[in-house]
């Protein structure tokens, strides 16, 4: 060995965060430290064209790093989309525009380094489970909340995938059945309710129903382009409709979140993605819902603990850090 | 060996249900078979009382049988409330009137077999592993409707109960919000409208409203005396507003299972419980709108399958099976 390499070295690997506008990728030791970060743009013209965007994003990390190639591990990927981790398959990805690529064989063959993939969210959970929240506990739930909603279930430190592999969609469950059509064509569903489009498609209803808010100047009547940071933006200078709007929404979040504590009984439900970056004027509600609740029912109490639910703290490079903590599980 | 002896023998168990009111036991063969199957009454005058039933029960069931003591490997015990199967030690029980009851080391030492104890609902879960629908599958929600609603969740052999032991305690969980009270004070709690109490405070309240129904004949006016199995009984005679209140319940009943099915995407939901006793009547509805909620749902309709959900065929003694699975498990 080498004394001139620090021991640590000998366990980095590369994480790779792929976004259907971007793609970051660095190094990262066993801490969770990142070297030679960088961030280019995704060529989508076509699967080979985006593969060598994710090739040539590797190869800059790792010459930004200072390291050689024999240094590290292995290489992670997070996917936007439908993956197969076994088979190394894309099999499916709107953003991509993907159908059944080999990213795992394509890359490996390139790169000369074994090659890790999985579901995007699926991986931000691993990397909260590794050098987040999630650190030291056998039993986290990473709830995102975008613009999909997802639970991802880690046990021991596994994805807990259930037997079609769709444990903890439950964005797609039904909450309340006399409620706004989601983009799956049913009623009622949370992601119908919670993401971020659909939150702003609840300031927008009570805006066109007339109610006065700031609101209004963001947004035509016949074309409604309100976003979601519109209504945070509103909400953080205490416009009504805005904050009623985070209110409700929090309310919906607080029921799923309780549903999931009683199914699971997690030592922790971790809280990512969009909606949950809008801060403690999106968590604040939630919490007082929950702290309700558990004042309300004894069982529910029993579950509920101030640190059950918490926010995500590894803000914007969780991506590459999931990657990271997708390669390092794997070596 | 003793060729007189059939092999099999030397995995026999012993399962005993304990109730309130009756304690059941039976020898059991790794083929869920029964022998010696014996019931008597429940002695809750004391603790002390209710062991010596319980001894007293299995001395009986071994008899019968024609087993001696050395052919039994070891005794199940499935007992109604908190139990902590690690300690052996009955933690709380209202229906038995126990608090932190030694049951483990009280029946060993007076027996001179190892003893197993378990809360009765988990061990029914067990029992419908091991020799009921789900045997051979690794990956199961056994959901108990009855005077109260659990979800036992199955993983490998191995119950999933969290990091409290509260996995699956969705009873509580709130579906409706400005739904009936619980008793455990909050509103709108799957307990307070799908058990078998909330069946009959459903139909009473529609009676109660004027509406006409041979249920009116069952019930005072100012002491409502319905019970669910009356609503069934008027049902199957096609009573409208005992049918009205069945759909309702298999609709909420409905709801519970598709949040079950996408949080955990199990290979089987196994049904329970003296709400789901009463069969098809209350079964059909339930299927209808889970198939409804399939083809509106991309999501779900992955999930769901014709032989996701599936009633318990364990019958009257699934107590005695549960309990048994959970010694034949230990062995």
């Amino acid at each position: 060995m080498d004394d001139r390499e620090p021991k640590h070295l000998a366990r980095v690997v590369l994480g790779v965060d792929v976004g259907g506008t971007k793609i970051t990728a660095s190094a990262v030791d066993t801490h969770g430290n990142l070297t030679g970060r960088i961030q280019i743009s995704t060529d989508i013209s076509s699967p080979q064209a985006t593969l060598k965007s994710i090739q040539n994003t590797v190869e800059q990390a790792i010459s930004r790093s200072g390291l050689s190639r024999s240094d590290i591990q292995a290489v992670g990927l997070g996917i936007p989309g439908l993956i197969d981790p076994g088979s190394g398959i894309g099999i499916a990805s709107v953003n991509l525009g993907w159908r059944d690529v080999p990213v795992k064989a394509w890359l490996e063959e390139r790169l000369g380094l074994p090659c890790h993939i999985e579901n995007d969210v699926r991986a931000a959970a691993f990397g909260e489970a590794r050098y987040g929240t999630g650190r030291g506990l056998d039993n986290m739930i990473f709830l995102i909340i975008g613009t999909g909603i997802m639970a991802v279930v880690i046990q021991g430190s596994r994805i807990y995938r259930g037997s079609n592999g769709l444990a903890g969609e439950i964005g797609h469950a039904i909450i309340k059945r006399d409620s706004p059509q989601c983009k799956c064509g049913a009623h009622g569903c949370f992601e119908a309710l919670a993401t971020g489009p659909a939150i702003a498609a609840r300031a927008t209803q009570k805006v066109l129903e007339g109610r006065a808010s700031q609101l209004a100047s963001y947004s035509g009547k016949d074309v409604p382009s309100l976003t979601a940071e519109h209504v945070f933006e509103a909400a953080a200078q205490g416009d009504d409709v805005a904050l009623e709007t985070i209110h409700e929404v929090a309310e919906d979040v607080a029921y799923l979140i309780q549903f999931l504590a009683l199914a699971y009984d997690p030592q922790v439900i971790v809280l990512g993605g969009g909606v949950t970056q809008a801060g403690v004027l999106f968590l604040h509600p939630v919490f007082r819902v929950l702290e309700r609740m558990a004042e309300e029912r004894w069982v529910f109490h029993r579950v509920y603990t101030s640190t059950l639910v918490q926010a995500s703290r590894l803000g914007a490079d969780i991506g590459v850090l999931g990657a990271a903590a997708l390669a390092a599980q794997a070596v």
